[in-house]
């Protein structure tokens, strides 16, 4: 990452050589379907009521250098991950000391651990559950010794509506085809190069792993034809990403899906007594399908909850026969609070799970230090760090939620503390800042282009489906693969990720060695 | 096409099936490229200076109703059609016979002309030519005769810049799509089903025509790597249908190609002493290409030629050694003039072309009738029909010329002749109107939708290769096959085609007996 070269990487472009790249990456990303709904700031909805129009995604003119180490790390881990994350889903009594410690203090957690017990209480009918993970990963120098090696430290492990792995085949197709024409000149010729480019399988992959659980699911209880089911937010302006998963899972396993609105979820579908679930299509009421899968690719958000039905439609859907995509217990699994428990040196979980020492201390080193804010050793030793505005500037502190958008960085964090009530500490983790070396590329985005410093998110695919367990029986893993990756890139004057939330844009990974 | 059934067609919509099947068919539409720059009318050209934006192209929501024995007799003929206009092409002496009466009258075929003689003083160098065709048809029915089986009668043949070939593969698939995921409501079933949807492969194979010139010019001479050169308009709103032959070129063939908007021909291309047409990327020119294969998708239009430069760039390319698909014979082959010839009854013309009887007879029955408006006895006759309202009402007056949007139609004629000079009469051809069947369909433009009665033209795609003879040796064809279809249908009051223009939209053919 360091040499010479790379640190003109990418290169400046002619205005000629900027505008043959341009149209180019352009048509290709609407002709391939890169693309995105315009967000309303660029189009406003009233001149376009039926939503017709749509704009290549927030891409990358150039793929973004990554050290080849990295990539490959992250690439081999992941099966360990999904393994890992698998185990505790299913160990409840564990999860539940985690989600103890949150009830009081997330209205979230407390409902969705709430859904769980009723749900438990009437007895689960599914014992099948479905992952299909995204963990992303931030390379780090260590700022104290910028000549070892870079590492690869996880930002955070997304165990629900892992977004993107359409959008990612794509772009890495995209950029594949930029060199291909020649849109990179030609003093980049020794960086980006054929086998530098990694291609993401993501989409293909990803939608294999719901079509496993289609057919695991067996045949039609009620004489239905089956189907999986696309939770989903209305309207979706990353459309796209997810109907390029659906139509994979239709052309290369031959199974039917449809897209649900959540909050059309009690209005269109009904639970059998026997709890199996029913699609109803609005357009079509006499033909019902049965509904083998649940994605989720709504729900994870406290926003999704807006009335007390939204809690219905979920409890419906989990009550359900149909294996879910992830499980109530999956989604919680995904707690920053168990990533922290998981990250804090010493602790004696990661083993409980990853029985096998060499593939625990594979996962461990991906791990940046990661401090509770309670009552521990630990906790006390952070909430000094955290203070301490000499300390706080390695540190990012993040709340237990998903979503992202309300972390505190470096020096914000002791002022924000001082406002904060000493109750409510145990919401947030302390992490200590992953480090990435400076990169630059280029953004285009709803028609501009920006360019600057910018910071790769690298994340990494994995489809796992297993059996639950209970006592000694722990269940088993039926299907376990790496499933492709994606690249997020960001200006690094911003400190949020998120591409649909408007900071970054999608890219790919042009390997370097060293 | 007149069965109890097909008077239903399409079927009115509940308002959940047509959000159904506009969800499908929007999302559809842009993650598989059916799309277009939007109009200015929709997005104004400053709220995207740089055009990022694109919308679904304007399509059928359901495929037409096609009577199948017309569409297999379409698809039939394409190789004699072929055969015709590449024989025509070749016979210098009788398409200057029919040129001579047009030079006075029309500006445009007089410059073709002279750039084609202007070529031969210095001598051509390049004897082989591409023909990418496209056959326009529409469905017949003889209004005196109802009960008579529908016959196919041509519209106009294109010899240059045959467009919407890439569009018309991705509306036959999407129509396929919405089939399959039971966007078409349960009634249809007896008429819209698997086999009664015709797939179009237009894109693949009229690559595979680009490819096959590639192939034929041979070697490079100048050592320079081979490239095909499209010749196109800026801005083109048409991009995508454009750009999906590109891609078809460069993955299924390998061949390299790059867009050339022509007032740049002059800047980017240089003729070398033996006329090799080397091409000067602007991004690259460093890095200059050979030229073996020059595809117009410009130049077909006077509007193409503001400025006596347009006319200088023209000849450069004429005099090039590059395969030229369409050469200048053949463009000028397309002229209206040629087609009424042909179509005049008991003219020798068709014959000396096709000299097999069966085979001309089969392309004859295609033909309406078509009358010259000069001094000859049918071309008397017809000023007869023309100026009489009563008869007027069953024709239609087109200039010789390309490009659509000057036709006069029925009653308008009488009128219209009387305030033309006699001198500019020869300028015209009387066709007898072709009587469709009543037709419905809807059709999605802009977000909006518009249901009535609709006409579709029908267009067959053919790709010919050949070598230009003299004397004697007449030539050979290298290469003749039909390649894939088009059905552009458009609302039934207006009475001008092109989508592009904004009158029509693409659709598929839903084939139906009888």
């Amino acid at each position: 990452m360091g040499s010479p070269t790379h640190e003109h990487y990418p290169p400046e472009l002619s205005p000629e050589e900027e505008h043959y790249l341009l149209l180019t990456l352009k048509d290709w990303s609407i002709a391939h379907g890169l693309a995105v709904r315009p967000a309303p700031s660029f189009v406003e909805p009233s001149q376009d009521p039926t939503g017709v129009l749509a704009t290549t995604a927030p891409v990358t003119l150039f793929p973004s250098l990554f050290p080849r180490r990295c990539f490959e790390e992250g690439l081999a881990i992941q099966t360990a991950y999904n393994e890992l994350y698998s185990a505790i889903a299913r160990d409840e009594e564990w999860l539940k000391s985690i989600v103890e410690e949150l009830v009081n203090i997330d209205e979230f957690v407390r409902k969705l651990w709430q859904t769980h017990l009723a749900v438990k209480k009437e007895g689960y009918v599914q014992d099948l559950s479905l992952g299909l993970f995204r963990s992303d990963y931030m390379v780090h120098v260590d700022p104290a010794s910028a000549d070892s090696p870079a590492g690869l430290k996880q930002v955070e492990f997304n165990t629900i509506a892992s977004s993107f792995g359409g959008l990612s085949s794509r772009v890495s197709a995209l950029h594949k085809y930029l060199l291909t024409v020649d849109a990179y000149p030609a003093s980049t010729s020794s960086i980006i190069k054929a086998d530098a480019l990694r291609q993401s399988k993501a989409a293909s992959s990803l939608a294999k792993g719901l079509a496993a659980a289609h057919k695991v699911y067996g045949s039609s209880r009620t004489g239905r034809p089956l189907c999986v089911l696309f939770i989903v937010q209305d309207p979706e302006r990353n459309v796209f990403d997810q109907r390029h998963l659906e139509y994979a899972l239709l052309e290369e396993s031959g199974v039917r899906s449809f897209r649900l609105p959540f909050p059309r979820t009690l209005s269109d579908t009904q639970l059998e007594s026997d709890r199996t679930l029913v699609y109803v299509p609005p357009n079509s009421p006499s033909t019902s399908y049965e509904v083998t899968t649940i994605y989720f690719r709504a729900g994870y958000s406290p926003d999704d909850y807006p009335n007390e039905q939204d809690w219905v439609a979920r409890l419906l859907l989990e009550k359900s026969r149909a294996i879910k995509c992830p499980s109530l217990l999956t989604h919680l699994a995904g707690c920053k609070k168990v990533q922290q428990v998981l990250a804090t040196p010493h602790s004696p979980h990661l083993k409980r799970f990853l029985p096998d020492e060499k593939v625990a201390s594979g996962v461990f080193a991906t791990f940046a230090p990661i401090y509770p804010l309670d009552e521990s050793e630990a906790g006390k030793e952070a909430i000094k760090l955290a203070q301490d505005p000499a300390s706080a500037v390695r540190y990012v502190l993040k709340p237990q939620r998903e979503g992202g958008g309300n972390n505190i960085y470096r020096k914000a964090i002791p002022p924000f503390l001082k406002k904060l009530p000493e109750t409510h500490r145990p919401a947030y983790i302390l992490m200590e800042m992953i480090e990435p070396p400076p990169l630059k590329n280029a953004i285009l985005r709803n028609g501009e282009v920006q360019k600057g410093g910018v910071i790769g998110e690298l994340g990494v695919y994995g489809v796992c489906l297993w059996k639950n367990g209970s006592g000694e029986d722990g269940g088993d893993i039926l299907e376990n693969w790496e499933a492709g990756y994606l690249l997020r890139t960001k200006g690094d004057q911003s400190e949020e990720g998120g591409v649909a939330a408007g900071f970054g844009a999608v890219d790919s990974c042009c390997l370097v060695d060293g």
